[in-house]
Parts: structure tokens; C-alpha cells; sequence
């Protein structure tokens, strides 16, 4: 047992169905006065109530995909004109993004209230597009200072988003168990988040309004990303990474369909994470518990439903092979891989 | 599912038998270069390889159990005059309790090295004594920026105390379950720490220098105390605390010996943490599993051998009914709490 787990600052607040009431006393334990509320049209229905108990001092609409640094740079610049001392953004990972840009930049505390399941609100990690290409870092600055999450705002969020973007929460639980830095602490938080996932998902995709089902997918969602963040990216996220990058697959699409594949190539040489995932489960073994939660919520089968072609799975073996990452259990050889990335394309069942 | 949950920034290192290098690690990393050094005489051996490795202006030996603030006083005004710009305690409760006083009134980091299961060193919680009345607080300055756990410096702590004090890190565990706090997250951290320290405990109690032993035990305490922190103290830990002042009874002996009682008071009530704690202990019930773990590990059973008069019973119950936390998961009155005392203190079975 040798590691270093870094905890970092934040105040996490569930309050389903009073969001405004809950953000409203964040932004005032903080002592900020003037607030800058991002939020995209789309969401701004979403944001009406919150900003109606806020000192808001503008709303920022600019909301795009992958944060070009030229949308970050005009939200700097306006949350600068307008003198604002607290940043809140109301949606999913493109409108946290942009507030944790903006806290990169400027220093100002952010209250992120998320409306998907992407996680980006527990992480020290900022993302840029500059021409095409994405640059992340990681800065204690971007943190949001706290989170706020209500259930009510996601009950529109459609079941086979909720389902793709619940399944991409829990490949990080799974990365989290062997990533190049996972520790106890890592694994203990995605277990947590294995076994609440695995409750709200079949609720969510029974009936995407139902409020406990879309509360348990947040919670396990949040420790998720705690751990990953902490672990980093192991077996799995590079493999999607290229994956997604080659062939220009959809995001939580490709996670959901590779992640059985991956989690069948590690197990057999992680029997503590095996073990762990198929207790969070409540399953004889984690292959067999992911098994039946994707057969329960219909997960994604194959890559190759989504656009990539067959030759594909030679081409991305070289730049997997590059980009591996420490301490793998399984050691991953062009030959295995192979054989991983076409089951994952045919859709073979695991 | 409505809760508020504050995570505190710690580093937390695990480095048997390394600590000298990880010490002067984080040291490092503080940028500090003018370390206060509080270790009892008692502890001098075990602090000396870390002295050696660190820019040590100060080595400060008051250690006294409950801080009394004198000797408080006297460790800030050394700390002034040597211009010391970190405090690295080496020892248990009373070592880190001390730095902690120090890092309250000064503002100094403090990086703790534990040498026993007390769990002080992730908490923000001081203590400091005058003229015979504890007094505790809750301050953020006194969290030790990064705690340095190294195994090897416990082989030496005998069999006995480490099971009283490994029990006590249990009890915090269980009271985290249904502290006045408790939310998913405490109750998700603490079910890690009860399976660590059920794993560890028998370990340490068959052979006090076994380092996985300890290092599980240790593990166990640090969840414990994360748990704790955040919960504040439920029905166990009232119920301790006023036995303890009124008759003067061991602490970590007196937590021994309440906690199986406790547990089958509330466990019926608390379907959750039933279920979390036999999951942890591996085991049908959470009753069965402490049942189990306490017969394996020699634990203390009665508070009556450990000096409390048969008539504490009815004399004790008054103040426990005026200190009940809030949301205890049975209700508690006159008559069951007067059972449950009677239980504990005959060494009934449970």
C-alpha cells in the first residue's frame, strides 16, 4: 500500500426541486455580489429560476462545444466589463467548461449546476479548442468552488441521452480502478459510484423523469469524476480517445460500447477491482454485472452501428499501442488488442 | 436524497517505511524551509529519521495530553521566535493536537506523521484544555495540509492498544453511518473504512509488527476520521463521552465496549447502514460481522471491569437523553437506553 491521494476543496449540495434556493446561499457563503450567470439559450429555461434569486450582474449565452478559445476569451472580457465576482453556469460540460475557463483566466469562484451527467463539475480539469485542436490541463483554480444538483433539471434530458451519458459516468468508475494513479481511496469512491449508477439507471431509462433514478445517476455520476480525476485516464478512455479522434464517433456512444470489452480484458488480472465491481453490482462478477445493467437500460452494442469501418480496428492498434498507460493489468499486446477492438466493433456480447 | 457534503483539501501519503523521504517531500512542496518539529521525548527514535532529512530550526517535546493551553501558548510563542514557516508532528493524538493549536493561532501549515489509530491528523477539529474543561472548535486552518503515514512507525505499539484504538476508529465508522451530517458520501467512505479495519485489525491483533496489517488498520483510521469529520458524532459517541466524564473511564476501552450495543439499538432502524456494515465485514448481519471481528481481535466486553459502579446505569441516562443527536435512526428513550447501558455494562452478549 504505497500511494498519495490528494483531496481537493469542494462543497457538493444535492437539492432536488430547489436549486434556486441552494445556489442562491452558495453565491452568498462565498460574499459574492455580482454574478455572472452562463447558461446557453437552450437552457435558459433551466436558469430563469435560479437567476431570479441572484444578484446577477449578466448572462452569458455564448455557449459552444469544446470551448474555442475565442468564446472563452469574450467571456473573460465580459465577465471583466461587468465587474462580476462569482461565476455560475447552468448546463451540461460545454457551459461548466466555459466557466472553468473563465476561472482560469480571471480567479473568480464558480458554482457549477449541472444539467447532464458529464461530471466536468468535479474536476480540476479545464479544456480549450484553438483551430481544431483540444488542449486540457489541470489547475486547482478551475474547481468549481461548489455543486449544485438538482434532480429537476434533468428530468427532460432524453432516457437514451441519460443512458449513453449514465454508461460514460460509469466507464470512469471502471478506468478509475486501474488508471496510471488509481489509489484505495479512487477505488473505494467509484465502487460507491458503480453500485449508485447501477441503481438509477434502469429507473432513468424506465421513465427519464423519475426523480430518485435521475438523483442516484447524479450522485454516482459526481463520484465518478472524483475518482477519475484523480486516477487519470487508464485502459479504457485511451482507447475511445483514439477511437473517437480516427473515426469521429459519437462520445458516449463508443464509451458505452467498448467499456464491457475492456472491462472483460482487465478483470481477470485485477481480482480486486473484480471484486469490488461486482459487489457495487450485486453480481456473481463485474462482467456479468455490467452485462445485465446494459441489457436493462439497452445500452449501445457496436461500433460499427456508429460509423466505423471494419479496416479501422488495424489502423487504430499503432496509435493505442503509443498511448497506453502505466500500469495496466492485463499487459496489452498488438494481438489482444486486436482482438478487443473487433469484438467491440462486431458488437460480440460480453 | 438531500444533503450537503464539504470535502476538505488534504494530501494523504502512504510510504512505509519511506517516511523521512515523503516528509521532506511535502515539505518541499510547501516551499517551506523552517520546520517546527513536535515530537514527545517518548517519540524522539521515531522522529529522529525524519528530523535528519528536514530543515529542522525547532524541535519542540511538550507533548500533553488534551493541549493544555499553556502549553499551547508556549509551542506558538517557540514557533515565533524560531521564524519556523511549517509544523511536522510526529505522534499521536496529543502530538497532532498540539499542531494543530499551533497552525489556529499562527496560520503555519502543519504536516502530521501518525503513529497511532487516533485519526486527529484529517480532521479540522482542535482541542485545547483550561483548568480541567476541554474545549473543541472546528477551524479549517488546523486540517494538516498532507498527512505522512508510514507503517513502520506503529510495529512498535503494542497488540492491546492497537486493537482499543483500532476498535475506536470502528466505532467512528459505524457513528458515521447516522451522524447528525451523515450523507451517501461519509456513509460510502466509512463502509471502506470498516472493511479495512476488519481486514487489518486481526492482523495486528495476532502480530503487532505485521505492516499490512497496520497499513489496512491505518487506511481504516484515516476513512474513519474523513467520515467522522463530516457526520459529527451520533448516538455512540454521546453515549461514550458521557460515561467517560462521569466515570472516568478509558476511552478508547469505553468505545470498545458500547459499540456492539449501539449497533443492535440502531441497526434494525437503519436498513442502509445494515446492510453497508455486513457488506464490509463480509458477513450475514452487521451485528454478526462485529460479533465476529470482536471475538477474533480480543475485544474488551464489560464497562463494569473497567471501574463504572452498577448505579452509573440509572445516573447516566439523563444526561445521554439531554445530549441525543439529532436523527438517531431508533427512538430513543428512558427505557431502551437504560437497557442498552444495563448490556454494555454487564458484557451481555451482542
Amino acid at each position: 500500500m504505497r500511494f498519495v491521494h490528494e483531496t481537493l476543496p469542494q462543497r457538493v449540495v444535492f437539492a432536488s426541486g430547489a436549486s434556486p434556493e441552494a445556489v442562491a446561499e452558495e453565491v452568498s457563503l462565498l460574499g459574492a455580489r455580482r454574478a455572472m450567470l452562463i447558461a446557453s439559450g437552450r437552457a435558459a429555461a433551466l436558469a430563469d429560476p435560479i437567476a431570479a434569486r441572484l444578484p446577477v450582474v449578466l448572462r452569458h449565452e455564448e455557449v459552444v462545444m469544446h470551448v474555442p478559445v475565442e468564446v472563452a476569451g469574450r467571456a473573460r472580457t465580459a465577465a471583466a466589463a461587468a465587474e462580476a465576482d462569482v461565476v455560475v453556469t447552468v448546463g451540461g460540460g460545454s457551459a461548466t467548461g466555459l466557466g472553468k475557463a473563465v476561472a482560469m483566466m480571471t480567479g473568480l469562484p464558480v458554482i457549477a449546476v449541472p444539467t447532464t451527467y458529464a461530471g466536468s463539475e468535479a474536476t480540476n480539469v479545464w479544456g480549450l479548442t484553438e483551430g481544431g485542436t483540444k488542449t486540457t490541463g489541470v489547475d486547482d483554480k478551475v474547481l468549481p468552488r461548489s455543486i449544485v444538483y438538482d434532480a429537476g433539471l434533468l428530468t427532460s434530458l432524453p432516457a437514451d441521452m441519460s443512458v449513453a451519458s449514465g454508461l460514460n459516468a460509469l466507464a470512469h468508475c471502471v478506468d478509475s480502478m486501474w488508471g496510471p494513479r488509481a489509489d484505495p481511496v479512487d477505488r473505494a469512491l467509484a465502487g460507491e459510484g458503480v453500485r449508485a449508477l447501477a441503481a438509477g439507471l434502469p429507473v432513468v431509462a424506465a421513465d427519464s423523469g423519475a426523480i430518485e433514478g435521475i438523483e442516484q445517476t447524479l450522485y454516482g455520476a459526481y463520484l465518478a469524476a472524483v475518482a477519475f480525476a484523480s486516477a487519470g485516464s487508464g485502459l479504457h478512455h485511451k482507447i475511445c480517445h483514439v477511437l473517437g479522434g480516427m473515426f469521429d464517433l459519437p462520445h458516449a456512444q463508443t464509451h458505452a460500447v467498448v467499456l464491457p470489452h475492456v472491462l472483460a480484458f482487465n478483470a481477470p488480472s485485477a481480482p480486486e477491482a473484480e471484486r469490488r465491481i461486482a459487489a457495487a453490482f450485486g453480481a456473481a462478477t463485474a462482467v456479468g454485472g455490467l452485462a445485465a445493467l446494459r441489457a436493462e437500460v439497452g445500452a449501445p452494442r457496436a461500433l460499427k452501428d456508429y460509423g466505423m469501418p471494419e479496416e479501422g480496428i488495424a489502423k487504430a492498434v499503432a496509435p493505442i499501442m503509443a498511448a497506453l498507460p502505466a500500469g495496466n493489468p492485463t499487459l496489452v499486446t498488438e494481438e489482444n488488442l486486436t482482438a478487443l477492438l473487433r469484438a467491440a466493433w462486431e458488437g460480440e456480447r460480453r
